[in-house]
């Protein structure tokens, strides 16, 4: 390891991230089924086949437009589930928190919690709850663990994007990291930027009858899309075209990105899906997440190349509205820590 | 609620703990399967019965004599399901680490997760990690969830104590706990006082064929004993006599209880069951239990009275060696934070 100490960008969905799994968990752990570095595994128990998912939130400030810590802890962990094409069936909620934290807040975020799961028929079924001393913790962390039963026909995998695919975004971009930011420095902008925190699984469950024409999908949290598009051209090893002018990006959101210097790229969503499909049936799958509120803004925002895949070529470039092509690599770290 | 805010209290296992849960949780998210605060939910997926069940780790100092919070994490999640009848298939890890943690103990700690798991043959196959800020966290809380496939003919619930069982501890008692503050005070007693920590899988196998006279089990972590003791009795609605004499607590231990004013009762163990089971199969069990090195010490230690239950009446108490009886309450509040 390059390192001595656990840093802030590790955790932060970049290259420093995934450098930490390869040469601390990986080692470790290593096992086939850990080893596909999808957001969840695949279990088969008995003769059911299920998907099993962790997620820990530490998102700062915990009430923000759109959301709140709750809210973002059951979507968050159901999404993981839902693009792993697998129906959340039971949740599991550990809380940490801070000694001295609101009883009403917990109240609050309990309820988020409850009526996030409650919009998509999933139970939390067992929890635990530790309190830590003052200073010890920065009001409340919360992990959700998931377990999903996987939809007949479905098969996704970052490990399945082929030549051809089209690459569908299910909505605007950038959002959640937006409002976050825009929250935590009490900014007032007009109209104010909600974060897109919802689950998934209506669009999900919309193309499910396209199972083997759908090879990946993922949602695009920390590191934004670029880092999640960069994740899957490396484990399927492919070539990936992006197109700037197809980009779907709020007016407003635009502008924050320009006053902090962000690039939407790489600004978390937390209710969108990246999908690489055949491109043959791109317009029927197209048409039924359209068929969704969650997702009509859905479009066509890249393709996968017929390029030979190196290890020592960035395998993602998006194309720029003036015609030229930049590379878009996976960061080093990413400037927005705790953002879920 | 009576209380403003999240304490200590809240955290630590005993009356203030069960508050929260019942004031806070459930109402928010009360369903039958959560409704029976069995440390595991039991939940049926095609076919295939599971248990399922979450656990944070904020254990303070992170190393410890016999363990760390690794294998505390990995061995705390796994009993939960093995007590349950479950053997453990497939264990989630979510990390949350402060900026700046040594790598060098991340790794150490990733180690004793995977000899842990190695142990009993399950699988860490998915995972997660944040970092947050200097300060905002103390090291590093570690979060495990796991699935567990149901043993064929248990039939374990905390409601199920009946008149007339026996009650088992599988070996000494409050070992964990006196050796996290031996460690945290540093204090240097000889011997060394270990935790307890182990996979109690083992045992459970040991018992397996007789499933349908294993009436309870639970692992007695924390509030100790006494807790989970008054817990079971309340869920079943049962009166419950402990014998003084016949508690197995290590000598060193006794020594320690009396210095720091504890009552070993009160203290967590990490490697043990408590379990409820029917009369006229307590030597069997018993036998099986002692058969592995995990269980030699085990012995029964009370026993379910034939006396009517009442809300109004503590239903747990112990008979001294003077012949004397006193209460055994659920305390308001546990003398030992981030034991666990």
């Amino acid at each position: 390891m390059k390192h001595e100490n656990v840093t802030l960008s590790m955790g932060a969905g970049g290259k420093l991230s995934a450098e930490l799994v390869e040469e601390v968990f990986l080692p470790a752990y290593g096992n086939k089924i850990c080893n596909t570095l999808d957001d969840a595994a695949e279990l088969t128990i008995g003769k059911s086949s299920i998907a099993f998912t962790t997620d820990s939130f530490t998102v700062k400030p915990i009430f923000f437009p759109g959301g709140d810590i709750g809210t973002l802890a059951i979507c968050g962990t159901a999404n993981d589930l839902a693009v792993k094409g697998a129906r959340p069936v039971a949740i599991s909620v550990g809380f940490i928190i801070e000694d001295g934290f609101p009883m009403v807040n917990l109240k609050k975020i309990a309820a988020s919690m409850q009526k996030a799961a409650a919009s998509i028929g999933v139970k939390i079924v067992t929890g635990d709850t530790k309190v830590v001393g003052k200073k010890e913790a920065d009001g409340i962390f919360i992990n959700t663990s998931g377990i999903g039963a996987t939809m007949p026909g479905m098969c996704i995998s970052c490990t399945r994007a082929k030549c051809g695919d089209d690459i569908i975004i299910t909505g605007t971009i950038a959002d959640h990291g937006i409002a976050i930011l825009n929250a935590r420095q009490n900014l007032d902008f007009e109209p104010v930027i909600e974060s897109d925190v919802a689950p998934v699984l209506p669009i999900v469950e919309a193309i499910a009858d396209y199972g083997k024409y759908i090879h990946v999908m993922r949602d695009p949290t920390r590191g934004g899309i670029a880092s999640v598009i960069n994740e899957i051209a490396k484990a399927s090893r492919v070539n990936v075209r992006l197109y700037e002018n197809r980009l779907p990006v709020k007016k407003s959101v635009i502008s924050c990105c320009n006053l902090f210097g962000l690039d939407p790229l790489y600004v978390p969503n937390e209710g969108k899906i990246v999908l690489f499909v055949d491109h043959r049936k791109t317009e029927d799958i197209l048409e039924k997440i359209k068929s969704v509120p969650e997702g009509e803004n859905a479009t066509v925002i890249g393709k996968v190349l017929d390029t030979a895949f190196s290890q020592e070529i960035p395998p993602v470039h998006i194309e720029t509205a003036l015609g030229t092509r930049r590379f878009v690599p996976l960061l080093d770290s990413e400037p927005l820590p705790r953002i879920c």
